[in-house]
């Protein structure tokens, strides 16, 4: 059942050599994101910035780059059966969208809570929704029923060697586009997206900083990186919708040894980064897209010593699935 | 006082050769504007979209291509005394910012009634406003009063060889960027940059179409084409703020001789287009910038059967500076 992923050759779900493989598996199907950068912006925080705007990906998210990764490094057989999930958002709309260039059945299971417009995308790529409740357990429950009845394979949104070799195509791209950089910072969730960019960039440039940016309401990588083991929170809370998930046993072994520091926001600081995305930098983002350049703002950045040398700084804009209504109640309460 | 922009061997304001010395004189000083496409979008209109997104162009639209342009042509001499202009929006801001480059003063007369996003844009850049009253009279008053106590260079938003040369320039770079580009469409107001994308991409390649795309309540152009000669209207009447201007007469011959059809929609057209921009491009972009993809989303463009040879095409996202809340009250009508 397992897809035929490249394994890594150390103790980690992937490497470089996956990321390259993966980069050529899924260089047909995704998009090679710009890179945008703001004078404006590089005056407000005193560094150069380079955006890697993988809002504009496929489906709307740098998700679609792990799921077609995964998805076509299913053999024939497997992939026939087809792929199912339980992540509610982008993860969804992108599986569902690279099962659909492959001909497969997706079987998104999704809580009836999710936002509108992540919904209404997994239907556009013509995944098959299956309602949930809310909560893991009956998630969970639903996706493992779904397997029995269909022989599906399981995709998890993150703590996957494929899907994380898909993520980390973001730095080949984005230190080709940028070489001069000296420090990305990613959003962190469970793990996937940095673990990928963290593997690839230090590989290429050991010199290069990781920061993770995280939602002080779901602060769990942070909690883990102090305590030097996972923590998973009782309750998370924040806006960022993308951003709630906890750290797995894949890819927390990854943030814990090449992630450099995590920078903690509140959601105060992340409506305002989403502000100045969308009137600076002209491009719509999620809250979990814009924590990056709300961490490059906060004071407990641009203050630390630590991060004086960083000049010049990617920032991974990892998605732009927002209702425009929920922006503008956002930035206006 | 003229500034030395070359000027055309032919019957126009410009040429290929003009347009081309545009390029390497502004250069160092632009964005090269990434094209996005969407398989989405593609899909609604039956066509191969490459958009051209002028709104992460500094000062959020194409207009800092000719004001970098008739700025850096202009000789010491003239330059030092500053430039002037009586536009209101995307011009003003560039004209700022470009003379901030070459450290020169920006004289900018703003009526009163501007958009405040664009008004704080040429703050933000330096320019030194002065208001005046909405209409045009007191507008072109308070700019000559300008002119004759700083000596100043008059720089025309549009009506200008430099001015042409420099939009030009987008074209050059789409067709580096999607050589397969067979039409193009531009939106219309005093022609300049319509001028420029016509006069560059025809010289490439002189089967690519040029479709110019107007406001019903603004539509001097389309009138224009159908009397064969300027017609300007009594009122104009859009929420596409930056195309209420009228056709000049350098901009004139080049739309009448070189411009295929002008493509006509309403606002509701324009504002639905904007939310798609938002929705599915996941780019912030101003009325007059989504009137492209209005243009080829609407019916009369749809069922002509002149067009359905036009398979890939070309759209000009001439900018992006609109406030969100005006934005959200647009798409909430």
């Amino acid at each position: 059942m397992e897809p035929n992923c490249p394994t890594s050759s150390n103790d980690y779900a992937a490497d470089i050599s996956s990321i390259r493989q993966a980069q050529v598996r899924i260089e047909p199907f995704v998009h090679r994101t710009p890179v945008l950068t703001s004078e404006t912006l590089d005056s407000i925080t005193g560094r150069k910035l380079y955006f890697k705007c993988e809002c504009f990906q496929k489906g709307g998210a740098f998700k679609f780059r792990g799921a077609c990764n995964a998805i076509y490094s299913l053999d024939d057989d497997h992939a026939a059966k087809g792929v199912v999930t339980h992540s509610s958002g982008n993860h969804a709309a992108a599986l569902a969208l690279a099962a659909k260039l492959r001909g497969i059945p997706a079987y998104i299971v999704i809580p009836k809570n999710a936002p509108k417009c992540k919904v209404e995308n997994v239907k556009r790529y013509g995944g098959q929704v299956i309602w949930s409740e809310p909560l893991m357990q009956s998630r969970e429950d639903t996706a493992n029923k779904v397997l029995q009845d269909t022989g599906a394979v399981l995709i998890h949104p993150y703590n996957d060697g494929c899907i994380i070799s898909g993520q980390g195509t973001i730095s080949l791209e984005l230190l080709e586009q940028a070489s001069e950089i000296d420090a990305i910072i990613v959003p962190i969730s469970g793990g996937g997206l940095i673990s990928g960019v963290a593997l690839a960039a230090k590989a290429i440039n050991p010199a290069i900083r990781i920061f993770a940016a995280e939602p002080m309401g779901a602060d769990d990588a942070f909690q883990s990186k102090i305590n030097g083991r996972i923590t998973k929170l009782s309750e998370v809370n924040t806006i960022a919708d993308g951003l709630r998930a906890f750290l797995g046993d894949l890819t927390w072994p990854i943030v814990r040894d090449l992630v450099d520091d995590v920078i903690v926001v509140d959601d105060e600081e992340i409506i305002q980064a989403m502000r100045l995305c969308y009137e600076i930098l002209k491009i719509a983002v999620e809250p979990s897209g814009a924590i990056g350049l709300a961490a490059v703002l906060s004071s407990s950045f641009k203050t630390n010593p630590a991060y004086s040398e960083c000049n010049n700084i990617g920032i991974v804009i990892s998605g732009g699935n927002v209702d425009l209504g929920v922006l503008w109640n956002s930035v206006n309460k």
